[in-house]
């Protein structure tokens, strides 16, 4: 009667990356999907209703730690309980934000690996990441999935006393046939709760069959600070795999660019990652990836993997090749 | 050949506390039953002989932690190896003591959530918890199944060079038809190894059908400090569920009021619950609780989940409406 | 179309430690084999191709605590993905080194447990400990399969910046019918990455049926220090069981016995063990164990989960009893 599915992905790649003058090789973890281990499942209560849950783990394949990405809770990627009708659901537990959906939507690495748009993403000194990531306390609701390609969801989390757990977020998306496009808002609470970070984004992709282009536009802002990024991504099947590029430009205003007591400026930043997926089965990949981060003004952001910068302005690069089974 | 069993329990609910003039509102977990996920099976040996392990791990399905509570390892609700036959069960491993399996029978709540009776039970100074909650290093032993109704069982959690870890608990009860009733008797070492924490209790309960009372009686000692702590509760079904309440009242003797070095006083304190379960299905049910807790005297208790009381003698109350699925 | 298999071990023992005055009753865990949790799985790709995946967890069965061993990872018993064929097997990730799988096939207790002979291996300062245990950023390869008896396999670790990861290792053997000989070379760096430990090892077996006798030598050297080691073992069915004897005499050199700087010197010792267990079931055996270390010189080794030595040259004993489930 207990229909339970255990699932989970390994992926470990060789990877080669440098900022400014420091160069490191790794066996890594999570190149092309994050390594996870889970289990969830659903059921069904009858008259349309069904309760589901889900619990997943993060995994470094190349030390065996468990959870420790997002904050270092072993269920950290998702602990959640659900139920399902024709309202749509409502999920309680921690989880991704609607606003985190909707930006890895319009990323091909999903903000996952040396591509991952996240790199230039910065919190501006908001001390909270949750819009672009996940949030402990979160009570989410989805719309049902019969709105004609229409969806959406909106989420809370609760403070429960202190502003670094406080926050809410929207999102509404069409997405039907070759065209889906979608936006965002989300705000969160500093740790003293006396000012929000603010981040709005939309986003659209138009499948051609041979190709598939992207674009988004994320604007971020905290007090007096901003933060405007533009990604431009294709995707393209190609023999047995499927080819990806990415273009990210991230520009921040002068507030952003100074540094005040408990902030350090960023700065402007290109991000350029491109690579080739080739899947032995639907569940075996082999995969490639390239990445180029370049830093102007007081950024110091790097490829995720890289060495931290040391400097302004410096250049970040990585490359790698793995494996990743799903089970 | 190998029949393992995945089960779990994933519980969320919305849930207001407050103690005194410190109040909160929360998405927390395991308001109705332990979120937990756990691994179990039994092999049949041949002769009437079984051997049988059991995993569990407690989860925060709001913050995706595991294995927080009891002390923090991940397996802390239950990590053992068993062999049953004729002669009953020995069980080795980290797990409850029968004491606690005793006192968690006449708590409708089974010690979990905002009104569990567990929320005034004191270790009186002694630094040891396990004789109502679990313990490392034990050795049980139960009592077979047919004996008429009778069933009753023993522990010993080994020292290994320390008092926190040494205690003993044994538990004889009775239960046939509507009748159910069981007394147990522990004792724990202070870290110095130099006095020891009794526990004694006893509890009845009869099923009316319409309703069943329940009423138990537990006295506590360390030392010259003394508790006593009466629960009178009932459980009654109601529509697709079940309606429970419980009142409790705990008395400190004169000794356990009394604030020496290394020792916080405590005081007297009535606490009352009482709670809805819907049952959606055999896994899955809505519920809603509602908590207070009045102390009186030196007494600083709070309702489970509430904020620290700041003062002798505040009020501590809680509200919830959650949800629990188990797989 | 997901295989995965949900394996382990509970393993619980009633032992009693002593090493020169300090004695300890404990309830313990991994007495004959260590308790662990694990997921795994294997996919078929078509053309003699298979991707796998392997999740090892340590529990300690006494406390709940899992993976404490090894540094602590949640999965450090094992994390890795891998892709086999004709060419033989590839494999990412955290994993024993081949040094070590070569060194518990001559241990009749496999590294585990009191009577293990890895009481008596010391790093040598070295820091390192990877050759005989396991290692993150593991790249390692075997042979295929069907090579007439021969196996083998090599690895390296990246060392990601720090020469404490940074190590290789080697082994070639021969298994067929009774025969069983092995040969593995391994060396990992020190922390600063200045120089190496090495490590030599050649073992062999053969299988007359009413007994089996090993034979092992192994040296290790860092600098100018030296251990060597001499396993003679001996395992034998008996009744529904298998009884088995190991005698080790692990010899320093000069070097190794002089305490320098940030080196605690070691000296001779000679650990002699022998068990019997019994097996219920394939799964699930009883079993005893019995061991006795001598010091001699500096030498402070003592048995496994004995209390540490406070001198020079104690005898360090042990006996258990205990039970082993797999599942």
């Amino acid at each position: 009667q207990s229909s339970v599915t255990l699932f989970g992905v390994i992926d470990a790649d060789v990877k080669y990356v440098k900022t400014g003058g420091l160069a490191v090789k790794k066996l890594d973890s999570s190149g092309l999907n994050t390594s996870r281990f889970g289990v969830r499942g659903t059921e069904d209560l009858g008259g349309g209703l069904k309760a589901g849950f889900w619990l997943e783990s993060e995994i470094n394949t190349d030390t065996g730690v468990a959870g420790a990405a997002s904050g270092g809770a072993f269920w950290a990627r998702r602990a959640t309980v659900s139920l399902t009708g024709d309202f749509g659901e409502v999920r309680l537990g921690r989880n991704k934000t609607v606003s985190r959906l909707h930006l890895e939507d319009f990323d091909p690495t999903a903000f996952t690996g040396l591509g991952s748009v996240s790199a230039v993403y910065s919190n501006l000194g908001s001390g909270n990441g949750t819009s672009f990531g996940r949030a402990d306390n979160l009570v989410s609701y989805s719309l049902p999935a019969n709105l004609g390609g229409f969806y959406g969801g909106a989420d809370v989390s609760a403070g429960e006393g202190t502003g670094t757990n406080k926050g809410q977020s929207v999102r509404l998306g069409y997405k039907a046939g070759p065209l889906h496009v979608s936006g965002a808002y989300a705000s969160t609470s500093n740790a003293a709760d006396t000012s929000k970070f603010k981040l709005t984004s939309i986003g659209g992709a138009y499948d051609f069959g041979i190709f598939r282009p992207s674009l988004s536009y994320t604007e971020t802002k905290f007090q007096s600070r901003k933060q405007q990024i533009v990604t431009a991504s294709v995707t393209a099947p190609l023999g047995q795999g499927q080819l990806w590029a990415a273009y990210t430009d991230a520009k921040a205003n002068a507030a952003a660019e100074t540094t005040v007591t408990g902030y350090t400026a960023i700065g402007d930043a290109k991000l350029f990652a491109a690579g080739y997926i080739y899947n032995l089965s639907k569940r075996t990949a082999l995969y490639t990836t390239f990445s180029q981060l370049k830093n102007s003004g007081a950024a110091r952001f790097a490829v995720a993997g890289a060495p931290a910068a040391t400097a302004n302005g410096l250049k970040s690069t990585g490359y790698d090749v793995g494996i990743r089974h799903s089970f």
